[in-house]
């Protein structure tokens, strides 16, 4: 036993002299010349590897710093990259006794140009999000891997289905075709999870993509592929917990490396805690360290080892797969200062880049004291460029269903919490949308209703910030009404061999089908090639009756929208509107690929979504 | 005609000799020596008065200004008063080609002792709420006065029912008795409206006690003598609008004087455009402009004399009367800078002073705009120390019907809405409440619910903010389910002669009623007596179920809520509380009455409310 050789080395002093050590990590394996972030920590774990004593010859990289941790298994390295240093291989010594007893090979690279200007996505874009077990599998040689814990078995709601990067590569055309500009993949990192790995939150090696769905290359070809057709990748990062068989769980680095001393304790998920200033401090700490679930122990980011291996290990992904954006999963339960330090390395060093955050809170108060710029009473500085406008998901889903009373139209809970934008510093860069990953999908929660299902999606393309939406809506996957997250994950039709209808390719697909992916290629491609509806401001009118009208507008164009959700058509008067049109404007409609002339009014029929190019 | 004269004098130059004018209003009739306001425009209303050169002889007094209105009838004067103005009566003249055709006597008072650092209500306060006309009724002669458009009617829930000052000034020690140090009355000023004049809110005449109430004179007094009983005088003042049967709207100063050109149309009620970036500008206007009905002609404060003249009402009404505070009505209906600029005067006048703002929301970004010390994106510089707290309230009232759910506390929605209390520059200056005037009685929303009405008594007295308590609730009065304004505003038993049960002697009432009152006696006398419930720090823990607690906390004292709303009695670990109690701890079981010792649980009764004074 190494463990007992070194306690006696402790005890004794150095006395007996050390063998071959085995180096089973060293983390991140390479780094770039030119980053801000020159200082890198390497985690080193290997048998014993405490009681070594690190060197390396490269000019321009040397060793700044080395602690130990309270595991003697593990080892902190800080090198220093300079400027001048060259790209390229060399070994990193591990010495005891004077004696070399490991090596590790050690990279640098140079940077992509341009990299650190990169400009990360905004309201330019629309984001097309996948599920990437759930999409497409066009390597089946891969949907099971020997050796690790789960194999494929498609007949499970919660199973792994097979589908793998090669999957989405395979079908970036279709991605680019329906308008999308950005694709955020849920992670992709290995999970190997005895259960339900295919979700990709359990991540047990932050370094490696999941053999099941490819390998680092593959992850970093698919940006580059999807990048010229004009598409960013965004990754989704996992900040707050691993997956339980993470390596880290069999030899933990120090006591304090996960919440609650290693040992599971469910967090009371009371997000608002931070932010309350009366919460009792023993519920803000149950938040934040409580886990999840007992398969995803908690990370304690206060350990500052631990903050460093997580900051670098998002630039390193940044950089390595040339991204355009981060989504940061559930944000507000990490340790509230790492995520504030976290975002400010990744915004200090791609100054331009763009990172969205999930807070799942209904709240838009809530929300904004994540987003970049935001001065909060509790002195936190966020960094999130943008979040998840989770407020008006809610509202959008629950206003479709909404009925009108005499006083009030069903519209007005949406309309009112839009008016909450003055909280957010930047309300133009939240990412807005009808559905993802973790809800149902929205044709459910309509009943299957496709008029207020276009409705919403054409609310999610004009509104002001970043649309996304979730795949195979557009082939109108449904699932269930109730949250069943294997079933509203499911697989795009034509995603794998034998598939009775095909997304990507039209085959099979029902007229119902074909005519939803017709509405939404055509909406996305319509905001894609129309900048006053990216970036314009907005201007909304109080809904009236079953009616909700905005106009998005930069003085030398104007983009109308007109929603009449009831069961009827509706004839409304268009002098309220006077600021943007008059009578015997000529305007171009939208869906209806035409141009009219305005008159004094503008009949709206049932369930119906009426764009108006206005100039 | 005066105004052929007039106009003929433009017309044709000085020709005709004016004879006598009379004046029909000139406002203020009176100031103080003393005050930071101390340049008073006054407003003089009298046939052709614009044609006359207003003139006055008294050492420290001066005309600085004189300007015109567009009708002629009116003139504004506004007269300097200087630090050494000795406090007197004297008049001022109108002169028209040489000869005085007019002259009305206005007059200079010292101002009462320490009147311009008289402190406001805080949460040192626990605040009465009465409508007037339904408390006691003890001057039966004036319940209809002759020349006024509505006489009393007891019978017509919407009539007026003869409740007078004298009829409150005869109960102050029943008040008092209570436990609570501030009254706040529904406005008391004339409303010589046709119907429905009983609540008071459709003023016609500003400077005017409602003889139906009683006088001025009957105002100061009862405010003096409450005072002498240590409870403070709230004035309810209505900037927003005023009744149709003012004198104004019988010679408008201006056709800008009413918003809309004094035509009526109806306010949208959307409070939100006032901060909603993305509002349009009509919406805005309309909420602003609009009116609450006919009856209400709504005031444009952006002319200027309208604003001097509303600012210098309050001002009088503050120190004519000795006010302890101003509530002002539908707070974000009034023109927006003109709120401001009337906030900053009155707090200006009187630093120490208090002001609750009416702004019927749920959100309390929405609410926290309008308090003092809020930074606001759209620059609006509130001065509101006060705000009613309408999302406490509104979640008050549905947690306590709010069913536990397998994951969910029915407390929940309450505890999250506290926890936006970061979003107010003050939350201990909120003005909490279970109802008031304007909302259905909690009994009622409460089905008669004792137990569940206690608790919320306990939450609204020990809760953090101005705790405020609608008058009768105390003997059960119950009211109608649906908001129906009338009944909810019933008669105060025993305020009337003849009343079968009588509050304020405890005869007739039922055993419940006299347990209930009993009750409210002794929850707000006991938070009259200690300071560390009206000012210490909140703590609140996550609700769990039925229970939710919290604690006020200074250091020196700590007292401990407990709240179980559930069917069943409740056992809690106190363990969780550990900051606060241990075992073995002495504590005060305040409604109990009892001296207690901790053990490492405390039970709940089924629907109860605990409060331990634990130090």
């Amino acid at each position: 036993m190494r463990l007992a050789t070194l306690l006696c080395c402790f005890l004794f002093a150095i006395a007996i002299p050390a063998g071959a050590t085995t180096i089973d990590h060293l983390e991140p394996a390479s780094w770039w010349v030119g980053m801000k972030h020159h200082r890198v920590e390497l985690m080193v774990h290997g048998d014993g590897i405490a009681a070594t004593t690190p060197r390396l010859q490269r000019a321009g990289v040397t060793i700044v710093d080395v602690q130990q941790a309270t595991n003697p298994n593990y080892l902190f390295v800080t090198v220093d990259v300079a400027g001048n240093a060259k790209p390229g291989a060399f070994d990193i010594e591990f010495v005891e006794h004077g004696k070399v007893v490991a090596k590790h090979p050690w990279r640098l690279d140079a940077r992509a140009p341009g990299s650190a200007q990169r400009h990360g996505f905004d309201d330019r874009d629309a984001i097309y999000l996948i599920t990437p077990d759930r999409f497409a599998n066009a390597d089946p040689r891969n949907d099971s891997v020997a050796g690790m814990k789960e194999a494929a078995n498609r007949s499970d709601a919660f199973g792994r289905h097979g589908g793998d990067l090669a999957g989405i590569r395979q079908h970036l055309d279709y991605i680019a075709g329906l308008g999308f500009t950005q694709a955020w993949i849920t992670p992709v990192l290995e999970n190997d999870q005895p259960k339900q790995s295919y979700h990709g939150y359990a991540i047990t090696d932050l370094y490696h993509v999941d053999p099941r769905f490819g390998s680092n290359g593959d992850y970093r070809a698919l940006s580059q592929e999807a990048r010229a057709r004009g598409v960013g990748l965004i990754m989704d990062v996992v900040l707050n917990h691993i997956g339980s068989g993470h390596w880290w769980m069999r030899d933990l680095p120090s006591s304090d490396w996960i919440n609650n001393g290693g040992k599971f304790f469910h967090t009371n998920h009371r997000r608002t805690t931070i932010q309350d200033p009366h919460a009792a401090a023993a519920d803000r700490r149950t938040f934040v360290e409580g886990w999840f679930g007992p398969d995803m122990p908690d990370l304690n980011q206060r350990n500052p080892h631990l903050a460093r291996y997580l900051i670098q290990n998002t630039l390193w992904w940044i950089e390595y797969a040339g991204l355009s954006g981060i989504r940061e999963d559930t944000f507000g339960y990490a340790d509230t200062q790492f995520v504030s330090d976290w975002g400010k390395a990744v915004m200090d060093e791609y100054p331009h880049f763009a990172m969205v955050g999930e807070e799942w809170s209904t709240n838009p108060a809530i929300v904004a004291h994540w987003q970049r710029g935001k001065v909060n009473p509790d002195g936190h500085v966020p960094y999130m460029t943008s979040m998840m406008d989770f407020p008006i998901h809610t509202a959008l889903r629950s206003a479709l269903l909404q009925p009108e009373t005499q006083w009030e139209s069903g519209w007005v809970p949406l309309y009112e919490t839009l008016s909450n934008d003055f909280l957010y510093p930047d309300p133009d860069r939240l990412v807005i949308f009808a559905e993802n990953h973790d809800t149902t999908r929205l044709l459910a929660q309509v009943d299957g209703d496709i008029g207020l299902w276009k409705i919403a999606m054409a609310y999610i393309a004009t509104m002001r910030g970043v649309p996304q939406f979730y795949y195979g809506s557009e082939v109108l996957l449904r699932g269930p009404k109730e949250r069943n997250d294997g079933q509203l994950r499911a697989d795009m039709p034509g995603g794998w061999a034998g598939d009775a209808a095909n997304a990507f390719t039209g085959a099979g697909l029902s007229s119902a089908q074909r005519d939803a992916q017709d509405y939404v290629r055509k909406l996305f491609q319509w905001r894609k090639r129309t900048p006053v509806v990216q970036t314009g401001k907005l201007t909304h009118f109080a809904p009236e009756g079953p009616v909700y009208v905005y106009v998005r507008h930069d003085g030398a164009h104007a983009v109308m929208v007109a929603l009449n959700k009831g069961d009827t058509g509706k004839v409304i008067a268009l002098d309220r509107f006077a600021d943007f049109v008059k009578v015997g404007d000529h305007a171009r409609d939208v869906l209806g690929e035409k141009d009219v002339q305005l008159g004094a009014t503008l009949s709206l029929p049932a369930k119906s979504e009426t764009i108006l190019e206005l100039r």
